[in-house]
């Protein structure tokens, strides 16, 4: 099995060396199989090779069982030609990963880090599906010096096939989809909800409500024990599962994967690069190793996947923290005890 | 002092009353001349003329000094041709109404209804500058059967003016903007970004500093005392005031400023019309008084808003509160305490 490891920038290659090395344990320990090759990616390859995503990069991934990916970026590459989130949004694309799943729980062991109210964190269990290759980041643009404009347009087509990623997953969840939308004002939206209301038929054990997105970022704070999978287009599901990832505690804990119809996978944590951190050793490398998980599962390996999952939670429990959640746990420190519960 | 109530939907009406009450109360005591009259706008509008925005109230709105709006907006009114929101959208616009001023404060008598963490909301006191008839709001749109597409623009000028209204702001407070974009991935966010650079070198003594949406919808959570002002253009301004509304306990208690270049500003709670709790006199309309209080400011009316203002907040240290704050009193209960706060 062939996995491409793409460092990027930032506390990215830090965080993917731990989640590589828990990987490696587990392959070694179970026979997986799991062979990995590193290749230049955001800004780093713009350094290197003047471009985010150079084609020998874009070919291994192409060829590869599945791709980890660390983060991209930095105010370093603000003036590039193509800046690193291109040369993301272009992988992404060229992929074909047009649903992005990002799960957040809050764990008892960790309340105490969540800015919300005990009461009201207490036992959320979220999954955003977002979808990750249309909408206004793949709209055509056009920039002049005193006006830009940015067009959002999604088919049906679109509209449907990430509608039933979200209704699947909800069949084995909790059975209930929120559809995110702004249809009170946008043509695209409007689409949006009659699409999913008609995906929705073929569904009936699950059951779906609408919401407006502005409505939506008031209730995730509020009562986000209400959501069970939220379903909602590209632009609205970056900022939703932004602000979703805080109530756990730290964006540092979780993962994410992006996947299309068939071939590999992208699998990176939903924090970014944080540059003024880079290098120091202290970036919470869970997410990333949540992103791992998430990877065997899709690979075919969901017991691997469980093992580590549960190594990964026992960390936690143990009060192993970085400093995001407040301890003084270095990333490798917090790897390496990962890869201990493991043994 | 000609003022236009637009009651509209839902709970609207029973919370301009409150308001209206209020100003009634405060114009006799201090001889304001203030003097009022209403005009159907909305899902009502739609009901008795056909459509939400009748010439005659665009007519009474354009000649008034300031119009006060209850909430437009439900259900029924789906599968209108024109939608209430459709109204309220050309009303902004044919006002000319560009700068939407969102002010949130975390009361301390407030705090244990706050759903975060009193250490974390302690003292938070944002205003969102939302940029208000441009934007993805304001662009095309296309929809056929198939697909459908929504334009965001903005020129250079829209968003200079917009960060004027920040930035003279911020000089009045704790001196310091935050312009929130996605400049990222888009290109309206990049001319957003050097426009709003360029126009901070008018303002020496003002701090600046540039956000993603993403970030912001995290760190308004997280640690929201690093806000004073946040500019932001139109749809993000939409979703980020409505999480920054509860984090004060609850958006039943905010007001806003619709402003522009000269003619008369709107003034109303950023609530919706709240359709099920609609007509049970349990609405909270304190977010309905603090917009009142905004318009009194706005028509230099600044030492009765300041007077209305402290009966308000008196009224809510006394412990006086409307269901959503976990209490008991009435809409009218509350509005008839709040005069009594006057008197
Ligand atoms: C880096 C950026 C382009 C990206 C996005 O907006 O999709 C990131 O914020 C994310 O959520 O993965
Ligand atoms: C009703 C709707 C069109 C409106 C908006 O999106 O601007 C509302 O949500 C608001 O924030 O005033």
């Amino acid at each position: 099995i062939n996995i491409v490891v793409l460092p990027g920038d930032g506390i990215g290659p830090e965080v993917t060396a731990q989640a590589v090395a828990c990987l490696t344990e587990l392959s070694a320990e179970r026979d997986l199989g799991l062979r990995f090759s590193e290749h230049d990616f955001g800004g780093v390859a713009i350094d290197r090779h003047g471009l985010p995503l150079p084609e020998a990069t874009l070919e291994a991934c192409r060829n590869a069982d599945a791709v980890i990916l660390g983060a991209v970026g930095g105010d370093k590459w603000n003036d590039a030609a193509e800046r690193p989130e291109a040369g993301l949004l272009k992988l992404r694309e060229e992929l074909g990963l047009f649903a992005n799943l990002r799960p957040a729980r809050v764990l008892e062991a960790l309340q105490d880090v969540s800015p919300l109210r005990p009461d009201i964190s207490k036992g959320a269990d979220i999954l955003i599906v977002r979808e990750l290759t249309s909408g206004i980041y793949f709209g055509e643009r056009s920039s002049a010096h005193d006006a830009a404009s940015d067009v959002c347009s999604y088919t049906r087509e679109e509209i449907e096939r990430i509608a039933h990623v979200a209704f699947r997953a909800a069949e084995h969840r909790r059975h209930k989809v929120t559809s995110v939308d702004k249809a009170n004002v946008l043509a695209t939206s409007k689409l949006w909800r009659e699409t999913v209301t008609e995906v929705a038929k073929s569904y009936p054990g699950v059951e779906l409500e609408h919401m407006y997105v502005d409505a939506c970022a008031m209730v995730l704070i509020t009562n986000p024990r209400r959501f069970d999978v939220i379903l909602t287009e590209n632009m609205f599901g970056d900022i939703l599962s932004d602000e979703l990832s805080v109530i756990g505690g730290s964006i540092g804990l979780l993962g994410s994967a992006s996947v299309g119809s068939g071939g590999p996978g992208l699998f990176e944590p939903i924090h970014g690069s944080a540059p003024q951190i880079a290098g120091l050793n202290v970036a919470n490398p869970a997410g990333a190793i949540a992103s791992a998980v998430m990877m065997l599962e899709e690979l075919g390996l969901g017991d691997s996947g469980r093992l580590l999952a549960s190594a990964l939670e026992t960390t936690l429990l143990e009060g192993c923290r970085t400093s995001d959640l407040g301890g003084d746990a270095s990333c490798s420190e917090f790897g390496e005890q990962v890869r201990e519960n493991l043994r």
